[in-house]
């Protein structure tokens, strides 16, 4: 068994989602593992990992529009608004979806199902500099 | 340490949970590895797995009640309806649960609190050949 | 790779999170693991553990408003009630949220953000023993 550990940065440009399924992808492919575990964690409160369908765009504007009805941006029952009206919903869509993500690894690469892909979900309505640290287990 | 890998196919029949924990806890017990853990992955955007209570079967169907009034099935609000009214609602489902479950395995078994069990829950409403890929590691 | 697991009892008071980096970090640093990842399951259907922000506590009380609204106590449609108001609310707050978090372990210790904690977040009215099992793997 060995263990690899990266970090990245990723920028975000808005509220939304980013495909980074091929960057992870290839980080795997990089660390020579061939059976075993990719664990990938966002270090931010308000900015998730989602795992969801990557052949149609609307599936994620959809998503963005159900989080818009039920986690309401400026709610006057939410307390906690230091960062503006997206603050406290950036908080809360974080834990509705994921920190982080174990995909499995089969024969050196993510095993992911044919529809599925990684996306790092942005919450915040401006541009951010994000953190990821990717851990590579197996033999 | 070790790392033993599997993949399994299960039928849903119709929208609701299937209870998997003992499939799952066999796979462990063969794989004879006493301290670790559990990884198990649905390759799916449309099905999810839970862990949630395992005596009242009124627990899962009061879950489903929740997701038909939270999750709506057809709302005109969605984009993405390629198949049909529980297309949208199923990914938005699938996020708001785990595509992903990590159990502990203690003494060469599922290590789970009493009342636990691990569920595979799809979210559409036909019938559907689902693939897990189950990896057990630790020593 | 090296593996160590530890079971640790929390005693919680009432309806809401409890702060536990600390007592997890502690365990990281007594483990002896540089690099790797460290799993904390917590046991229980009406209990959970999320990551979100560790600062400002009106984060930690606006998440709960949210659920109050969301996921109705006492709910007519719920059958489930055996245990009074909080019981199927309690299920259902507990699988919006996580029943595991995966944390990368950097340099010896937990590597969150600087803004993330690690909650234990208690949905029922009362006071409970809830057991979380440990998992620390790395090198």
């Amino acid at each position: 068994m060995a263990i690899v550990q990266k970090t990245l940065s990723i920028t975000t440009h808005q509220r939304g989602t980013q495909n980074i399924t091929s960057i992870i992808d290839d980080l795997v492919k990089n660390a020579g593992i061939q059976t075993g575990l990719c664990h990938v964690f966002i270090q931010h409160t308000s900015a998730s990992l989602i795992i969801t369908e990557n052949a149609d765009p609307t599936v994620c504007s959809d998503i963005e529009t159900w989080m818009q009805h039920h986690i309401l941006d400026a709610d006057p029952k939410y307390r906690h608004d230091y960062e503006g009206d997206d603050d406290m919903s950036g908080h809360l869509r974080t834990i509705m979806t994921d920190t982080s993500h174990s995909i499995p690894i089969t024969n050196g690469r993510l095993n992911l199902g044919i529809w599925q892909g990684l996306f790092l979900y942005e919450h915040r309505t401006g541009s951010f500099e994000r953190t990821l640290v990717v851990t590579i287990q197996g033999e």
